[in-house]
């Protein structure tokens, strides 16, 4: 299939590619020539401009921009996809944004003509890179379909949440928990080891009791637990605490529209920018158990 | 063998009933004189107070009581165990109580020369019946090793925590936790749902994301979402609110007593705190997400 | 001097019958045909636009709309202010919105050769239709010194507060204070008579010690402590819950743009929002003190 | 009047050396030989004991005591004052505890025959040097003003709070919204300068307007806002992070004895844990605004 994407950043880039691998045809464009020469090497064919992209004849186009501000200027714009699009093209926005944002533009694509899904991804450029990401897809049930093949070209777990923008809505959902989490697991290791216990010998308590969750059993953030996580190796790699700090932000304001309090999320997103402030806001989000530390 | 069991309430009746099916010989006292002729009934022998227990032959005494105020009083008061009771008697106290009196009474024991193990449970008056408690035990490895056989009767998770206390510090710190995710996973559910999102399909996305956890996948509090929890039946059952909120109050307590912050850990008390005054201390602790809902 | 004003409502106005008042020729626009027919009965004349009212020879514009979005539509938009305004005319915003779409409005206006000061009140309805409020202005110290006659006509403390967005920053840092302050008096006034005390004691001796605050010695939310309060009168009136919650989300969305936390500001929100959730967001602000007591 | 004293730290010697300078003959005990020489040489008499100070024609004895435990130990020990006091003698306890044990106390010594009074101050070192301390008084209002003119002698402020135990319900509950407000002061003048504002305009501002407190007008913890306060001196003096850290865990351990929520509480008392935990317990309780300044 003929493919145009837009957004070849640190997971674009790897996305695109696991598309290229999978037999696609591939048309891309982003902002830096080196991001679209890599893509080209690759055996892809650069457009010009996103309007020069939805011009070609594409089947599908997928995005994966930074923020909200991009996704809407990258459609909605007046040189912007919707405005170029052949009507039937099916468009896959993989951001992770706000869900009034990706409600707004899928309405938009819609009454021009075009199925529109929202796809944020987890599983950072790991997954990318390895074609495990997880899709959290919101959208008609006949687009999710027709889409799911192509995406399980780059992923391994693809959900269908629901309508329109529930995807973003699933995504920034389970963010919050996982940032609530971490902070609570943080919170527990440190209280349990300045109260004498060994810590890997705590873990093992409670990934076998009820305060089991992944931030425990799968990402413990305590030096020395678990191998193969960034706690050891100094926090390094993995998904930044400005990473999660966004989401959170994402989640926080999602709240504020509906007007639901999330008291833990609001309060774990003010602790992720305190760390963030003091300058950690590169480190792994499970290094936030650092404010918990002397040593920290 | 010749067992103590002192503390008949809603756990140590059917506890002490499970030694009773094991073959063990059983003096036992409570200061409710139903508890104990329930026990009698059941082939026990009653003594008259902890003093007169303590002289009888018993090899282990095993105590169950609501606080540690009790615990001290039992163990350290003029009529008490301690004072009256062989050495080299095994003393085991499974009441929830916090780390520092814990090992307060431990270092008494000892110095008496009683070995001593703390023991709490989690698992409920539902795994007291059913003999499927998880006990987290602290004291020494020898000690422990010894009491293996005889808590096996009772439960099926036997932990070696370390030292003398640190079975009371894997539960507060397991326990904490539990409170924190409990909260979480009602301020995600509760948004997600408030964004557009179906409860089990979020449900199903979380448990198999990085949000997925106990409370999550094995004992979700959105209603209709899973059976066979409190959530499905008008939140009755399970682990009352007060009980969770007495759980916490030890965790922030023990907290302030190694100066080591807990800040989501005291939110969450204090949340818990809120929902009991409004008259919801005798629900499952799950039902923490009637604050997230108008219809709560 | 021939002013113009946009924006009617509830704050708007009684604030422009106080220029008309102070002897000011007047010209209006609001949506509300009725809002305009208030105010042209008063003596004001009625622009069809504001693109009308740009064009004509007024001196000085001033503006008082519900949020940010309408804000940026009435001066930014192809038919708004700057497009039409005559160079040199004064641009007076004192609608409540965030710093940052001050500073990007503001900075519109000078590029376009018109100086601009932002300058959101308090003091409310009553203040509004007394000329009490207090202005908080950001921008040039010429601009604040050429309005500063004109804002007394409508209110006795005009606070010059620095450049551009600064008086949005006065407010909504003031604003989290004051949201933080009430919720703090609550707490303390609701665990001193839980404890026992009589809740005018109270009162008097934080008033008199280091928990004074405004909160607390001119708005006590107990009810029977101060007469002439909310408190006093089933918290009707007032500063509604929703307006401070409206307040409180524009300081934690600029904290979020500044990267700073506020611990205590995001869970005052989320407490507020809670509070609305349960239907009482048209309660003043003071009624918070109801989530502290099990009568509330 | 022959007045006992227990407790020569460093509020009871100044204290103590105020009744000596206001005529009163005083018989002192400390367990410090230094701090009780430190007295005699100034004109007291020492004991050897509480029990022997109590066996003196004291008519009024006063105790300034570091924490509960001691004040227990001291009142209702063998040895203690309660057993070897003559009936009638009046009784006041100016330590900081909670109110549990203040009326637990109490209790005892009316059981006994003795009128008792809690009388715990604010005003630190420095106002008990100059004798202008703050008396909150909880006992009945006839042993109220039987001490009040003795209270004079050491105090400016000399407040009758109600009943056994009140002195201190005022105390925790003004500390509390103390604590509250200095973090709520400290989050809104970081905020206001991160946006661009002066920090002296801003607390100009807050300070005639709704948000003003104690915290802000007279203790604003923003450095070169005000001379005269710790602020201005590196936080050193004043009243130190521990010391406010200790006022919180009391509030909020009465609180959990009161079943009553204290949100806010109870994250200012984490929020101060976590500066201790930094190594900042000994710095004023102010500069917890270093929390939230890069800086810091």
């Amino acid at each position: 299939m003929h493919i145009g994407f837009l957004g070849l950043g640190n997971m674009g880039a790897p996305m695109a590619r696991n598309l290229l691998k999978a037999g696609h045809a591939l048309t891309v464009f982003d902002l830096s020539a080196t991001a679209v020469s890599g893509l080209v090497e690759a055996g892809a064919t650069a457009a010009a401009s996103p309007a020069a992209l939805a011009k070609t004849d594409v089947a599908l186009i997928i995005t994966m921009l930074p923020a909200a501000a991009h996704v809407k200027g990258v459609y909605l714009g007046e040189d912007g996809l919707l405005a170029n699009v052949q009507p039937g093209v099916l468009l896959i926005d993989s951001s992770t944004i706000d869900p009034m944002s990706a409600r707004e533009v899928a309405k938009a694509a819609v009454a021009r003509g075009n199925p529109m899904l929202d796809a944020p991804v987890s599983g950072g450029t790991g997954g990318a890179a390895a074609g495990t990401l997880t899709f959290m897809v919101g959208g008609e049930a006949a687009d999710f379909d027709h889409a799911q093949p192509i995406l399980a070209a780059m992923g391994k777990n693809i959900v269908h949440c629901g309508g329109a923008g529930n995807g973003q809505v699933a995504k920034v959902a389970n963010n919050m928990l996982l940032g609530i989490s971490m902070i609570g697991v943080a919170e527990a290791m440190a209280l349990g080891v300045a109260l004498g216990m060994d810590a890997s010998v705590l873990a093992g308590v409670i990934n076998t009791s009820s305060g089991r969750c992944w931030s425990s059993d799968s990402y413990n953030p305590f030096p020395e637990v678990m191998d193969n996580v960034p706690a050891a190796r100094g926090y390094s790699g993995g998904f930044g605490t400005d990473l999660m700090l966004k989401d959170l932000g994402l989640a926080t304001e999602a709240a504020k529209q509906a007007r639901q309090p999330v008291l833990l999320g609001a309060t774990a997103q003010q602790l992720y920018q305190s760390f963030s402030q003091q300058g950690h806001g590169g480190l792994d989000f499970s290094a936030i158990i650092k404010l918990y530390r002397q040593e920290g």
